[in-house]
């Protein structure tokens, strides 16, 4: 049985368009890395492009850098937007509705903040709750509470099943995240948008787990504002800087509370009052992460030369054959993901009351997945990179791992690693 | 008169402690820059800790590096924290009081937040004004205006001879730049803060032109809250991530909106609701930039070698001697910033209706200095990597500029440049 997956796991990767760009990816000896939707893997651009900006434009152009070429610089300072520009088409939005800024926490800040804001203008203050779900990724259930505490939002978490009922008139925004962190499962972003509108509530995606590895489409849906993570699909490096949009016929009204210099109108007038950019600009608040754009430029760059079609296509094979590969081993594990996986994001995340011994016995065979609290065994399979011969050995060394019972030995019992 | 300088120069440079550490840095041929205060110069091990983190800690070790180094990782999940207790000696601060996060205008909100969340939960909520200077750096008072259109603060700005006067029954906080950006005039932060207190304010320092040039003990000064600027006297590159200082006394009871993931007590239990940190690290609020904090670390660990106050005596001699070269020249330019060097910062600011072709002309011959609108030419004096000699050819620059008149060529006069 795992004969004819292995001989399928060749036929696959023969046929396979994409992997000719694994090569253009830099991954460790030894390893199968299923954590790409954790961190994805290094562009093997970004070193070279990382000595360009430190050792050229810094070390050498030094403040002339934030000019733009025309007068000698690198052209940082329009560098947000110019890497916002790049992820737009990612994400089905146009080049002047995405800005690359900051984190998806702070970005989650502003643009909840500008919903409130948005019907506090329209003669709506009552309107106040943001709606999500529970089990939502922490950060954005966090960021409202951060407004609650304030007095200015009220938090309601209503299950997938309940959100419609729960879009009262009190609703200001549905913030939803476009496909689950821990399960991979995706909301119908089209559909769910328009109740949300009906029902008179903005709406907002956080499109960390989506971006990079599945068909988005902001502007056909008509969200209203949406931010996402450039670690992850976008392979950004560590901590990357994230990205905010905001859709274009929000920008004349749009009122954000971190009205740093980088979103002045006139930053360099130096004046005391504040006065918002016009555009999506606005939504920058500090000085630009020069050294994380970078990164992240690279990262974008590489993934939108690939395609996202052709993306999301690998990825869904990929997961459905670790699937195929899993039942020739015997294997019958508790999915908690969509067995669908038009359904799913990129990742297939099963349930196992072991799942964190499980988790490091394979990173210790140097299959690195990811646990999540309390029991999910999260493996990603970002299409850039991954092919379907590691699929096949990954499913191999679970069911190993599971065989043998080495996931015992108590170096995999404590929970001293972080991720 | 000029002989007389060149060799006292040669004399300085020969007597001066801080001369072998020039080497230490990276800097362009041909190029005198007197711009450390807007972007400190690359340090010269700053590009191989850049390949460390990137080709080793993220190419190789991948979302592996987040794990301390006992559990074979590179430790990024507290690098935060560990730059930040890197930072606290050089502004007078304990190590568990400093965190490295976000850029200057976001820990400017969270601790503005903080100081008006005291008053609300000290029963005072009537204490909601924020009291500034007007001129202050223009990020300091546009996010004061982002809470304000919240309704949570009320801007004051008093001139420096008003602010004791403004400090009435409604001031939740004053918040104050030490060396102010255009002219370098120093507050008095130990008097400043005491009247504060005595007010029932609490004190918030903008430290941006100040960290990294000249001693700040913000312990003995009892200052409450503090941020500071990574990329310029701490050469943490551009666009670095800032810091931001909560005084042990206050993280208790602290509270601020910008409640991410990074700051929760237990960030990896993923629960839905958010429980602060005990300690500084609540600060922190989405995902640590792990390049930024990489070069800032580098930064940082060669300031805090050289040491402050060695730096600082060698700023204030590096812009006296300017000074002296300018006499030498028979210039008199009209300086805003204090004539004592100690009562500035490590610059010198003169007002000319010129100012910005003069500093285009300058930077066209290598001396690069940069324009404060509208009328200010500021030249910084990083004492790390300057030497004497150079700042006696940077007087001659200006002074043959000024004589010969090619300030006036056209190329200088459009402002097309925004630093």
């Amino acid at each position: 049985m795992s004969g004819d997956v292995a001989s399928r796991a060749r036929e696959l990767d023969a046929a396979d368009p994409l992997g000719k760009y694994r090569d253009r990816f830099t991954l460790p000896d030894g390893v199968i890395y299923l954590d790409g939707n954790s961190l994805g893997a290094l562009p093997r651009a970004t070193p070279e492009a990382m000595r360009r900006v430190v050792e050229r434009e810094w070390g050498e152009g030094l403040i002339r850098s934030w000019n733009d070429e025309a007068s000698g610089g690198a052209g940082w300072f329009d560098m947000a937007r110019r890497v916002g520009a790049r992820i737009a088409p990612l994400i089905g939005a146009q080049p002047d509705e995405v800005v690359a800024c900051d984190t998806v926490s702070v970005n989650l800040f502003k643009l909840i903040s500008a919903a409130l804001s948005h019907h506090r203008r329209a003669g709506d203050p009552q309107r106040k709750v943001v709606l999500s779900e529970p089990g939502n990724f922490p950060t954005d259930l966090y960021m409202i509470e951060g407004l609650e505490r304030q007095g200015l939002a009220q938090r309601r978490l209503a299950g997938r099943e309940d959100i419609e009922g729960a879009l009262d008139e009190d609703v200001a925004l549905l913030m939803l995240t476009h496909a689950h962190y821990k399960t991979g499962e995706l909301f119908d972003m089209e559909a769910l948008t328009r109740t949300a509108h009906d029902a008179g509530a903005l709406v907002l995606w956080d499109l960390s787990h989506s971006v990079g590895a599945l068909p988005v489409d902001l502007s056909a849906a008509k969200a209203d504002f949406a931010t996402g993570c450039g670690y992850k699909y976008l392979c950004g490096g560590p901590g990357a800087p994230a990205f905010a949009y905001v859709a274009e016929r929000h920008h004349a009204e749009l009122e954000q509370p971190l009205t740093g210099w980088f979103g002045h109108a006139r930053p360099f007038a130096f004046s005391d009052d504040y006065e918002a950019a016009p555009g999506i600009e606005q939504l920058q608040c500090g000085t630009s992460p020069i050294l994380g754009l970078t990164a992240l430029d690279v990262g974008v760059g590489l993934i939108a030369e690939i395609g996202i079609e052709r993306l999301c296509a690998k990825s869904q094979a990929l997961s459905e054959f670790f699937l195929e590969c899993l039942a020739a081993h015997g294997l019958d594990l508790d999915l908690v993901s969509p067995p669908d996986s038009a359904s799913r994001g990129s990742q297939l995340s099963f349930r196992h009351n072991q799942a964190y011994a499980i988790s490091q016995a394979l990173i210790a065979r140097g299959v690195i997945g990811d646990f999540r609290d309390p029991d999910i065994l999260r493996l990603g399979f970002a299409p850039a990179y991954l092919a379907f011969r590691d699929i096949e050995a990954a499913a191999t060394h679970v069911a190993e791992v599971l065989a043998s019972g080495e996931w015992q030995d108590e170096r995999f019992a404590s929970r001293a690693a972080v991720t």
